[in-house]
């Protein structure tokens, strides 16, 4: 028998391009329902909640919930509060007092596990609640998933990043250095990759956080691809580790500051690229050296949106809707591959998503570690969507010299 | 009577996500004229013509042209080299050798002078020779002309990186630096107000070379702003300097080694956004303050190209390619603004151009020197093109609290 009540939608963690276009499925479908009395959102994600501060999505025009869709970043605002047992409490108290019955939370691994920790309160407490978690993450690192929501169009403004930054670096040649967000996933710095189409284009090297980042290793990789093309386009994950697991950016700082007994406060975000530009020159006495880190633009850029990402997400919020309100399912959504290239969405025990992350298959990457395999490639391009730009280059034939023949 | 014989084409500088438009647009045009038997163009810039690196763009396809034109960075690749008379003295040699009679040049104002000092050593030597320069520059810093080709589209990437990153600081709010190219023009910063749509969006200040860049207001500013919104965004040129002219980066580096007594090397492009943000943490004490540097990104970005930019670079090449053969006249092309908003391009003498630099207007600028003004968004909105993405809020009304009355 169907639950009657209201329904919850909230948003967690780090913005995407698509994130709203969950929120929208959830919204719409749930609206559908004639055993659904209203749908609320809270504003600044489970913060909301517990402040009780929430809208009333029954009252948003179909319009303007289409026109947020296509908007990037949560449009009900985030958090980044992480709610302990307490917190769990107090959301299931608030609930009950709303007489919500159905609660959506859209975001990442953390996102999940909150899920799973309010709805193991409301069971304890008897409270009937159907609690459903709807990724979202750029970093595309939730198990069970083939990927995630958010994660298509972030690779696609990465890759067409690369498109721009190889064409640049062709047309002025030196060194060019990309930084990309993920700290232990490396899915986002891999797109990189799909930027290539000629054979002499950028990047030529990937590193990623799976693999072991070796200072030595890596400006023979570069001292190599330098000699053979006259110059070298890079993609570094910001989360590259030594041996030791310590961050790269942690160690080199700490040298530069043991080195120099100061105490500089420099830990800003483009650090990383600083510090290998550095080496690069200091090392390889190498010219023009540029690094650009991606930072925030890479996941809420407008104008980079994959298609795909977008009806995927705008699904993903669909089905949760469905398993909860219809099949009566605590759950998360999973998005699975099927062919090449459909998807299927299915619900995945809470449990088994919460608060676990997913890394780069072992066979993405090359054997060297300093870049992907066709297989990545396979994998990651539908993602991107469709409209994917190509460089073209001139193909003229060359004019014979006269005065330096 | 006109003169018969070839003509040669070349881009230099920095590349722009439309400098191809000019080159395509040179190329087809100048292929109509009877009288020109061969147009080439020159690889690496002026460096190519030197090294006699010319390819035969009679010979290369239609199809394959207007491919390259939609292809950001230039397809002739460029240079950085600033001829002086002994360098243009052997260009004319090998242009003389090659029987080329006319010269395009698509570059910035670096660029400008280049063309002028070939057509000077022409006229001298009494070599027939027509030379014409295009502009382009992302800068926006030309003299003569209303704006130049690549500004259009370089401005729609950072209007469009601040919407994305004014959604991602209102969802979790903090304080945002985006530090944005332009050495000694505003132009390209100030196109981050086009970001702002709803009242308390940002950017919230902008802050240009134009005006000095005082750190004492500058916090005070910031400050301001945070008490009213909770948060702020901010639009920083890298150009930006002190009361003696001393770029910012440079000063509060050299204040960093001197205090601390080390001799740290951290002259990544990224510093000044470091700076900046390591100075509201310990001066202000507010957390989550993040910077991103666009750097590369701003210039040649696949996506994110301006149409009516397209347009106007491609017709730059076409007109330039009606002076230089049809009229006879040794020149630069600029553009000039007709009514809101239509242009016409206009042949402009060389030493007219060549070698200056063009600042934002000061009724561009607001009287705080903080912001800009509405003159300016009247005078930039038309340049970024049709299909700007707008952002969407919810707009659904509050619920009542019930437990937290």
């Amino acid at each position: 028998m169907r639950t009657s009540g209201k329904v919850l939608i909230a948003q967690g963690g780090g913005p995407t391009a698509v994130i709203n276009q969950s929120l929208v499925g959830v919204v719409l479908e749930s609206r559908k329902f004639p055993h659904i009395s209203k749908v609320y959102g809270a504003l600044k994600g489970v913060r909301g909640i517990i402040n009780e501060d929430f809208v009333d999505l029954t009252l948003e025009t179909t319009h303007n919930l289409e026109s947020v869709a296509t908007t990037p970043s949560s449009a009900l605002l985030s958090t980044r509060d992480k709610p302990d047992m307490n917190y769990c409490k107090d959301i299931v108290s608030v609930l009950k007092a709303h007489e919500i019955r159905y609660f959506f939370y859209i975001g990442g691994n953390d996102s999940s596990d909150t899920v799973r920790l309010v709805n193991e309160f409301a069971r304890h407490s008897e409270y009937n609640l159907r609690t459903i978690h709807i990724p979202k993450t750029i970093d595309n690192d939730l198990v069970c998933n083939d990927h995630t929501p958010g994660y298509g169009s972030a690779a696609r403004f990465v890759a067409e990043a690369f498109i721009g930054a190889n064409l640049d670096n062709r047309a002025l040649p030196g060194i060019y250095i990309g930084i990309v967000m993920g700290r232990h996933a490396g899915f986002l710095t891999a797109a990189a990759s799909l930027a290539k189409k000629y054979p002499d284009d950028g990047p030529h090297l990937i590193y990623l956080p799976e693999r072991i980042f070796r200072i030595e290793k890596f400006l023979d990789d570069v001292h190599e691809t330098y000699n053979r093309y006259g110059r070298c386009v890079i993609a570094v994950s910001e989360g590259i580790c030594d041996e030791n697991g310590t961050p790269i950016a942690v160690k080199m700082s700490e040298n530069v500051e043991k080195d120099q007994h100061g105490n500089v406060q420099l830990s800003g975000s483009a650090m990383l690229g600083d510090l290998l530009s550095n080496l690069i020159k200091s090392k390889l006495g190498l010219q023009r050296v540029r690094s650009d880190t991606f930072g925030y633009l890479q996941r809420s850029f407008p104008s980079c949106i994959s298609d795909v990402d977008q009806h995927e997400a705008r699904e993903a919020g669909e089905k949760a809707a469905h398993f909860g309100i219809w099949n009566d399912y605590d759950c998360s959504v999973a998005i699975q591959r099927i062919g090449n290239y459909s998807v299927d969405y299915k619900p995945v025990a809470l449990e088994q998503i919460a608060a676990k992350t997913r890394l780069m298959p072992d066979d993405f990457i090359n054997q060297e570690g300093n870049n992907i395999t066709s297989s990545f490639l396979m994998y990651c391009r539908p993602l991107i969507g469709s409209g994917f730009m190509q460089a073209h280059r001139l193909n003229a034939p060359k004019v014979e010299k006269i005065l330096r023949k």
